[in-house]
């Protein structure tokens, strides 16, 4: 049922895909589709916190503490890169459909983005103390980073010129240089 | 009108919205709407595509020819987020209902925001021939860039804590650090 609303979602839009659709996607009586979710707002909540869920609990997978500063952003960059590169259709909605969620769903939703960029927030913060990043607002670029890495997502296609691994290479250039200290 | 299915198309989506609810908000019969545009696919398209010649005209008005590399990506960097904070909407959509044009129409906006992206390629690569800029691919250094800058919009709020022009120097000092020869 997840899997039907989120690929209707994604091509349709939230508002423009009704329950009976979700059901027929499905291939069942709308009615029975009840039985799993109270409305279409909950469907859509419980997609986007599991993906908020996801995101978070492989980040914190990757276990990066212990490591300086440069080579967590490295792994932070990799990591984003990788994860939102296999999820299209929940990226997509999670950015999208913010404005569909009712005012409590949006808070919760917020609370997990910010938990996640409150992590990149950490390292640069950390790499910031340590003399190897130089950034005036580590705020303003952990949100920079997280967007420029997002953006793949718009454009990189597997079989493409660049692998996704090539992608990272470039990326993690990028992104370190745009933080330290002495690139 | 153009405004009326501008603000429907970013609240709802395109796929939710009717001709009934854009003449319901532009305040005139639905028959009327036909005077003025053949269909919805088509007001989409010349929403879209009008965004994409103010942007290109815009930019172009700024006349950035007989700089140095260094300072044609300066003010590449400060029109790109004062353009596109003036005009959430234009942006959402933009970057949203890409999905929703037909083949044909996606390839006249897909050939725009080409023109863009070239033209800031067109600045890392004279950077790069100067020696002043070192990235590993001018293209995907270009989509990285604009996707930061365009990050802007998802966050930024006048009266917030920094004004745009404060925004403005902290997009500068990371994207010149990332693609900077000698940061």
């Amino acid at each position: 049922m997840r899997e039907a609303a989120l690929s209707l979602f994604s091509r349709h839009g939230y508002a423009a895909v009704s329950m009976r659709q979700i059901a027929k996607e499905v291939g069942v009586q709308a009615g029975a589709l009840y039985n799993y979710t109270p409305d279409k707002q909950t469907l859509l909540f419980e997609l986007m916190r599991s993906h908020m869920d996801d995101l978070l609990s492989a980040r914190a997978a990757t276990g990066d503490s212990g490591q300086d500063a440069m080579a967590r952003l490295e792994a932070f960059t990799r990591f984003h890169i990788h994860f939102h590169s296999q999820r299209p259709d929940e990226v997509f909605i999670a950015y999208m459909e913010l404005r569909n969620l009712t005012p409590e769903n949006f808070e919760v939703i917020e609370g997990l983005r910010r938990q996640y960029e409150n992590g990149l927030e950490d390292i640069l913060s950390a790499g910031q103390s340590d003399g190897v990043f130089a950034v005036s607002d580590t705020k303003i670029a952990a949100m920079a980073v997280i967007a420029m890495l997002t953006g793949v997502n718009t454009w990189f296609q597997e079989g493409g010129r660049l692998s996704l691994e090539e992608v990272e290479q470039i990326y993690w250039d990028m992104v370190r240089k745009s933080v330290a200290a002495n690139p």
